[in-house]
């Protein structure tokens, strides 16, 4: 599976697009902005650019889109508050996503950003009215995507856990689709392997593009701990894989089929993540932790829609006209209705604010 | 009429898109080469930036938006090559045109892209292997859309032509769309006034965002000559007026609803671009000349999808359904075979190669 080729989220502002269906990352980006607030207005007072250039990393086309951007200017306009500065700096913004990610939707409701942004940032004084200029680059970040030394602050929520490819080798996780509780062992170290990998490579990508100094807040779903057999964040596949092994037993889908998929993510815990980066070398960790997001059964149609906003570009790019995407929704969500949702489920994020020092 | 909300180039890749019918514009694109490549050649030696930035301004979406891009990198490989230097710098390309505009499309074009760059750059030295990152922003070049002091080049073909919005006071152009020879004075002086007031803005706004000694070259359908009531290279618009002429003389459309239908295009004359230059004082004039194309029968379809791709949008927002457009372009061509293609018909352009001076 090439996944730089095949992933992307729904496109367009339909019902089953990510658009509408991204409630839960957005919960996400806003328990993670004390953490953002604070990594940006370190980076201002530390370099002062006159430009302050930013990538968003895995934008997806949405509310969430444009989301923390505007948090990260907020916060620089608070920043220059408390400095007695009037003058806002200028922003470069980059919103990044795969080629396949609908840019044309974020463009065209770019106006209306830079209307919001007007009205939320001039204030009583009337007077920080920032320049801020966006551009959308297509393309994987497990590859260079902007000019060396360009980058003041890198932004990432909810893309790293995706990984560049499915791990090769992983043929008897039968039954599964990622990484479960019932994985086999060596299905779950080939899946470690290449998150490794595929980070490390981040990381060193990365810390060509950004300036000394510069800072990085990524946030992915993890683990809690490091219990490799817990019920990780992937959980939410779950629905998925009833709903997959269902259609087998109808004789519905080749059971063969359903065996060879299986989606690229990774659920990494806090120690994972802290070994990558301290083994990696460019970066500094200031705030490494967890945080959890409880979603009870009120939350159930969203969070199959959630799941079909990301997942289906994947399934369709495997099983084809084999699989009738509205029925195995449906059944996803009944499955989550009657059991998943009455048990306690919990999505853990890990979070990990950076500065970059060589 | 919000020309930067409706207007954009046909998108996709069908028989009607701007990437099936843009051949004239590659064309001209092919003519300005030396004149591009003597600019950035310039632009190297003076300024030697790690990275280049370079905006292409109109990129519309088709084989013309990277051909310019090809052409740059290729200009600095050979300088790099004249001076023994093996490593590239790196460049950052902005690809700028109206929100409307497919983006999608263009990233989805991008792997080829690149994959040809590095075909073409390697050569037998297999060495100069440029780092080329592609950003598209979306936005009216008559607004800004850089960072201050962020390009080193900027260009753009067959765009600034197209003037922010209709002129105003205008109502007696009956008859016409355009700048046509049998324009009342009035009507020509309003066009001419717009013109002035468009392209000052773009040059200010440009001189803003281009690093001082940065570089421009502007190439747009024009004019010969001082003769305001010459047929200028707007006369591609001749078959539609006719048509919607004769579609008024049928009955099936109501002659105000045309009257009130003005295209906002402009064609200056060389001696007109070198004024407002000089009068705004930010760039010197480094060439400025004129060229032409000679159409002949054998490029009427051409020529009729090609003005389809580009005034489609336009009918469309301002007729909305009582405009067949099929019928519309099929009377256009009709009229172009019989009449049009038949006269010397001669498309003018004007071409200025620009320096930022303070």
């Amino acid at each position: 599976m090439e996944v730089a080729k095949i992933l992307h989220m729904n496109g367009g502002i339909g019902d089953t697009s990510y658009a509408k269906n991204s409630k839960l990352q957005q919960k996400v980006i806003l328990m993670t902005k004390p953490i953002l607030e604070e990594a940006i207005s370190a980076l201002y007072r530390s370099l002062s650019p006159e430009t302050i250039c930013i990538a968003e990393l895995g934008c997806s086309s949405g509310p969430n889109t444009l989301l923390v951007v505007t948090q990260l200017i907020s916060a620089i306009r608070e920043e220059c508050k408390s400095n007695g500065q009037q003058q806002s700096p200028e922003f470069q913004i980059y919103l990044n996503d795969l080629p396949g990610n609908d840019f044309n939707t974020i463009f065209r409701s770019l106006p209306e950003f830079h209307e919001d942004l007007r009205r939320q940032n001039m204030g009583d004084d009337g007077i920080f009215d920032p320049n801020c200029f966006v551009a959308g680059v297509a393309g994987s970040f497990y590859n260079r995507l902007f000019p060396s030394k360009s980058l003041h602050f890198v932004h990432s929520s909810y893309s790293l856990h995706w990984l560049s490819k499915v791990p090769v080798g992983i043929e008897n996780n039968k039954g599964n689709i990622h990484v479960a509780s019932t994985s086999p062992l060596d299905v779950i170290e080939a899946y470690c392997e290449q998150y490794e990998r595929d980070f490390v490579n981040f990381l060193k990508l990365r810390s060509i593009e950004l300036v000394k100094g510069g800072r990085m807040v990524l946030t992915v779903m993890g683990r809690k701990n490091e219990d490799r057999f817990s019920k990780a964040s992937c959980f939410l596949l779950e629905p998925m894989v009833r709903a997959l092994n269902g259609l087998i037993a109808e004789g519905s889908i080749e059971e063969e089929k359903v065996v060879a998929f299986n989606t690229p993510i990774y659920c990494p815990s806090p120690a994972e993540v802290k070994f990558i980066i301290e083994k990696e070398g460019s970066f500094t960790i200031d705030v490494l932790n967890t945080s959890e997001i409880h979603m009870d059964s009120s939350d159930e149609y969203n969070v199959t829609q959630c799941m079909r906003a990301f997942i289906e570009p994947l399934l369709v790019s495997h099983f084809g006209d084999e699989l009738n995407m509205d029925q195995v929704f449906h059944k996803c969500r009944e499955i989550f209705v009657s059991g998943i949702a009455k048990e306690k489920t919990t999505c853990t994020n890990v979070v990990v604010s950076l500065t970059k020092t060589n």
